[in-house]
């Protein structure tokens, strides 16, 4: 065997998630892919000048005269090739006879990455010389014609070397970055697993697909919002952070069963990992309450699950936030693994020990343990003395103990324990937050601890009347690994408490909100709903480590388009027609001046 | 029957489109509609408190205890109510017996539109007091218990007699809009179209729904995209009015078969039926030709056609640019009748007629007719002087013969001659149209007839080096009744050419582009793709008179949200972090200072 080291594995099945870590593979595992989420396998040659597709090609296609297209992967001292398609790899021999030179010329003169066309037979791979790792390692194809497609020129780095490559020159070359497995496997599992998605909402439970317009209104309070000019002087759309005005509004209008996979939109400045631009799974149906919610997300992603991976088991089990925080220090707990916050007060209440005792005479004050299993044999003298630095530099975050607990797991498994399974997916509900927070700017006064279109939870309605901070809403937030991947609510119906918490408990200005405040009046039906966030889904799903390799043409953490340049600098001439001008910061006019 | 007119119209089925302009109708249509597409029925009450939709009941369900919830519709005399919900209309026997005062009070109480739950039995009607045209007209509800979910206040007008309100209204209070029959079935229609069509690609052919990026760099001379500032000074995002530039980088990252349900964005300022933001059926494919590219959409559009609909019959024909212009006096010809325009030239060619002799004389000069049938028969004498009216204001204007023959059809129609069946969709596909146009504002200067990505006609490379104007393209148009709903091309992979059209050509520059004309030189296969206007199409299909019958949430022909009131005003303090500020026109200073 001369192949790559890279290409040998690109035959071999995986059975575990894909991490961006280990040698693209290109297999049984894509193959599954392909064939497990559709009906009958998709017809991927039809209105194609190719016959078949490269990674296709079986004993059982033996003496068929086939055409392919596809990218010269590798030449073997001009004796073959492989040709390489999204759907794998077919070795290709160079026929050697005089009568033949000129497709001998094409296939050893083009560079690797050039495109070609081959037709000819498929045949045998002469005994001995079968290669059981590829799923096309039986057969090979012998060449009567041959023409470049296109040639390649020198590529700003070897494709094979690609995944070493920084994540700056891949975005800048991402269409060549996408030619990768991984690439090519995460977009077409995002692609199957959303049709799939729709097909349950859409074919198995009557929900109907719905565009809510992008180009919308400021909200109240909506600083994350980007803005659009139009060419009415000093007015501005601005592209919302999710469509739930919209889908509370066709709730209304009796649309009853409504998803889209929405774009959505927030300009947040520069925060790694996230997206200017991203997008959810957005429902919403009436006559609905939190347990029906719950058992049609269960049921969505138990059928959309990828058949790669083991199944999802439904019902996901549920924590309220009070238990969450308790038992996790968090409200995304990751479940995947114990390690639960112990409250040992009892243990100390009549301690001499000076510290202890102190936090126990104080309201509210507990003293709380986490177990590390087997920690005595994973953990080092200096993880120790990590931990207890981690602690001090976290002291009096109320989080503290949930932060300690990852940060354990985390050293746990530098040191070699294996203790969360990369192939478990762990979903819990978190339930029963509460409706309001205080404000940080001003702890006396109330903000929405979701959005103010939440519904109070039904034994807590009173509260809103005498006691709102007590009350409890009915959101619910789906945790997967420890990662929020949704959340949702039932929302207000009534006009009148709509009214009351708008203006009374959280003091906006309702005028913002009278077109939605008046719909609740004209007969709105109960109604609730939830936003799954599908980049954050698919990327847990991959295994990827950001949510930039399950998005086509991903933004830099800073914003920016790597390929295209984007943001840019538009002529001062074309932002007439909006009556907009650039205000230039005093420092950065000096350095346009250079 | 006492029923209001258009109530005991909404029971009766209809086989042919709906227009805005007949009654809503609520029957077996609708009931087609939500059966045909789907292999099985959707489970519409799954999830839900309800066991049953308003619209499912039939005397299959007698004496099932059934849990409804809904719209109350109408009333009568206090004995019965209708409950409407987006399946249908059910009636229900409010209870006279003293024992049930509480749940009459609930029924005889609450306002027309107020949203009520109720439980009972699915009883039969009493004899002769079925409603044949009503598809739930044999049975009845015998209620047992009642909720008043929400009361309807006074609404801005009476739902019964909505079709007839100005559009503005209807848009400002769009959520009591969305319940009629009209926007219910177009807006499901829509959802479900599209649903087939992502079957068909998805699960049928292999396309990967791929999403792009609506937050772009600007491109060359796209003068009609809107702006998005960032947060870097003087530094812009565009939002593209198509993803024609992701779509063939995708082919070059070995996607292979792309789609999306894209939204796209223009801005046109305000032009009547046109939307700032619109949807396309956005689909690109590798080793493609042109007939493939076509198969592609007439199976497209077989399979996702409506059943409620005569088929659509495959292959389209074509027509050349050339003859359509010839044969039709327009690219987009209607193509539902005939009167096609005819040279006549040679019968007058020794006439002694003065005008037509001088026409004749010029060079290219001709004589053209169109007959129209039974004409005399037909149109009045102040029709035809319209119609030398239309020709006068129109003269010189080369598509007049076009506009004229439409014109005509308009009259005959308008005088009783069913010229347009409205049941009939006449598909067509306009090819070979030029490659380039000379500019309008220089005649001397080229652009593109297209876009600057489409590959010329493999006969006429050759004229790009010695007469480009004469250069036919590889772009192609899809026709509908007259309307162009797509239209796609193949595109240019090799570098070299796409550069010397660009550069040589065009004169642009070339810079804002070199991504694109980067990722062509390394390894990009041939490629071709079109896109579909989703909105026009469904406008089409359902028979609305505008766009903004098939979109559930449209802007103003101004381009505004009557419901929200968007674009709106913005603080100039939120303008900051965007470094732009507001050039106010110097009349509207003093207004604003008002």
């Amino acid at each position: 065997m001369t192949f790559p080291s890279w290409l040998s594995q690109l035959c071999r099945g995986l059975s575990r998630p894909i991490r961006r870590t280990t040698q693209p593979i290109w297999g049984s595992l894509y193959r599954s892919l392909v064939q497990s989420s559709q009906r009958r396998n998709p017809e991927f040659s039809s209105f194609a000048v190719r016959t078949n597709t490269c990674g296709e090609l079986r004993s059982s296609h033996l003496g068929q005269e086939v055409t392919l297209c596809g990218w010269i992967q590798y030449r073997r001292q001009n004796t073959f090739l492989v040709l390489r398609d999204f759907h794998g790899l077919v070795q290709v021999v160079i026929p050697q006879d005089e009568s033949a030179a000129s497709v001998r010329k094409i296939l050893c003169e083009a560079p690797v990455e050039s495109v070609v066309q081959v037709s000819g037979t498929v045949i045998s791979r002469p005994a001995g010389q079968e290669n059981p790792k590829m799923p096309t390692g039986e057969i090979e194809i012998k060449v009567k014609t041959a023409e470049l497609l296109n040639a390649c020129k020198k590529l700003p780095f070897e494709i094979k070397d690609f995944m070493k490559k920084t994540e700056a020159l891949r975005l800048q070359y991402r269409y060549l970055d996408l030619r990768s497995f991984q690439m090519q496997y995460n977009l077409r599992l995002r692609s199957q697993m959303v049709m799939k998605m729709r097909e349950y909402l859409c074919n198995l439970h009557g929900f109907v697909d719905i565009e809510t317009p992008t180009l919308f209104k400021r909200t109240p309070g909506g600083a994350k919002e980007f803005l659009v000019p139009s060419r009415e002087p000093g007015k501005f759309y601005s592209l919302p952070q999710s469509p739930q005005q919209f889908k509370q509004l066709l709730m209304v209008g009796g649309l009853d069963r409504y998803f889209q996979v929405a774009r959505c939109y927030r300009d947040e400045g520069s925060r790694p990992d996230r997206q200017p631009e991203f997008t959810q799974i957005d429902i919403e149906m009436s006559f609905v309450d939190q347990t029906g919610i719950q058992s049609l997300i269960e049921g969505l992603l138990q059928y959309s699950w990828p058949n790669d991976k083991d199944p999802v088991v439904v019902p996901f089990p549920t924590v309220t936030f009070t238990e969450a925080l308790a038992t996790y220090g968090t409200d995304k707990p990751d479940t995947r693994f114990g390690m639960k916050i112990i409250d040992i007060s009892d243990v100390f209440r009549n301690t001499e020990i000076g510290f202890l005792q102190d936090a126990l005479s104080k309201p509210h004050g507990t003293v709380k343990a986490i177990c590390i299993p087997e920690g005595a044999k994973y953990l080092k003298r200096k993880d120790i003395e990590s931990i207890r630095k981690f602690a001090a530099d976290h002291f009096n975050q109320c989080c503290l103990l949930g932060k300690l607990r990852l940060e354990c797991a985390d050293l746990l498994e530098t040191r070699g324990m294996v203790l969360r399974d990369p192939t478990l997916f762990s979903f819990l509900w978190v339930v029963d937050f509460p409706l309001f927070l205080p404000k940080e700017e001003n702890p006396r006064e109330l903000e929405s601890a979701h959005h103010p279109f939440t519904a109070p939870h039904p034994s807590d309605i009173h509260l809103l009347y005498t006691e709102p901070k007590k009350a409890r809403s009915q959101h619910y937030d789906l945790v997967l690994n420890g990662n929020e991947i949704g959340g949702g609510s039932i929302r207000i119906h009534n006009a009148e408490l709509q009214r009351y918490i708008l203006a009374t408990l959280l003091k906006e200005d309702v005028k913002m909100l009278s077109h939605l405040l008046q719909a609740l009046d004209y007969g709105a039906p109960p109604h609730g709903g939830i936003a799954l966030g599908l980049d954050r889904l698919i990327c847990l799903v991959t295994g990827s480590p950001s949510i930039r390799d399950v998005i086509a043409f991903p933004k830099s953490f800073r914003g920016h388009d790597l390929m295209s340049n984007a943001p840019d600098s538009i002529p001062s001439e074309e932002l007439k027609p909006y009556h907009i001008r650039v205000s230039w910061p005093t420092d950065s006019k000096a350095e346009r001046a250079h």
